[in-house]
């Protein structure tokens, strides 16, 4: 028999399938839960009810958000000539964080995968292309991942911008700020010289 | 402004609290939930608030289930005579899932702790030193971790056990099964040769 009672188990079985906990994390997780329940426990479940009821992605941009449109895509102080394109809404917080993008963005929800096929349809594409032929709109920065999927989904983008008329741009490889030369690999420190700026 | 909306930010700072999760893992679980409202996230809350409703800690032994006494302390064929003492409900799952101590167990809720000021009132002492001094009881294993404060513990407990007129045990220090020589500190392979067993 064992001695989680099924509540418990359900519970470690539900945490056990989140991003980077196993079930062994999950157990721990959970003694710290019921442990605090009034402190933790109840509070975190309350607020997943009203995340799960508050929030909706937005239908311009696909961003996560209370509001529809979203607080980027109503916010008037935006550049609407610059649409920023993401793969995720945590690609899209990133960017927030480095407060120097002053446009809009698009989510993709993901990238073109053949290996885990996902095709064109399965991702927030069109709606894109409809806001890019917008006549407002000058630029479309596509801040995917430096990835194979993602620069193969950067290359189908830029073929299906081709009629929009839109300046198509990305984001600069080189070396991070704070890196060191002697933990980079050799194509990012080739793009790097090849992109050198003159002081 | 955050591009993070409250409610959104109030889940990933509960979420940035549990144990082995920061700020950047909770922002990843808190996506994924999102994505997975009615799979992940509706059922998260609910098992939480159903778990934090039923699960209760069991009077006689500290023990975390839906009944008190607990099904442990409540089952008959459990062995009476033997105490298994341990610091938390995770080590009693622990032991349990070895399946090889058919006793009751007694959780501490901690150890004694000089340094965070954990003394012997704030643990589940008292009914412990009861529960030994009961007839039935031959045995007290102490099952507490190999650190520093669970052997302060398991000597404090051994003096307050003195009058109980019980056997006192404690686990046995060794090689784990499937570990390596190469890979253990000098004392516990000092105290695997001490306690040396012919074939």
């Amino acid at each position: 028999m064992s001695p989680v009672s099924p509540e418990f188990q359900r519970m470690i079985d539900l945490l056990a399938k989140l991003p980077g906990l196993g079930p062994r994390s999950a157990r721990r997780v959970a003694l710290h839960l019921v442990k605090r329940k009034d402190t933790a426990m109840r509070p975190l479940a309350r607020a997943l009810e009203e995340a799960a009821d508050a929030i909706r992605a937005c239908t311009t941009c696909g961003n996560l958000d209370t509001h529809d449109p979203c607080s980027i895509c109503s916010d008037n102080r935006r550049d609407r000539s610059a649409i920023c394109v993401v793969e995720e809404v945590g690609d899209l917080w990133a960017l927030e964080r480095a407060t120097v993008f002053k446009g809009t963005y698009h989510v993709l929800g993901g990238t073109l995968s053949a290996l885990e096929g996902v095709g064109p349809d399965d991702l927030n594409i069109a709606p894109l292309i409809e806001r890019a032929s917008d006549k407002t709109v000058t630029e479309v920065i596509l801040a995917v991942d430096a990835t194979v999927d993602g620069q193969a989904t950067a290359h189908y983008l830029t073929d299906r911008l081709e009629d929009a008329n839109v300046i198509i741009s990305h984001l600069a490889h080189g070396v991070p700020v704070g890196g060191e030369l002697d933990y980079l690999d050799e194509g990012t420190l080739a793009a790097a010289l090849k992109a050198r700026r003159t002081f």
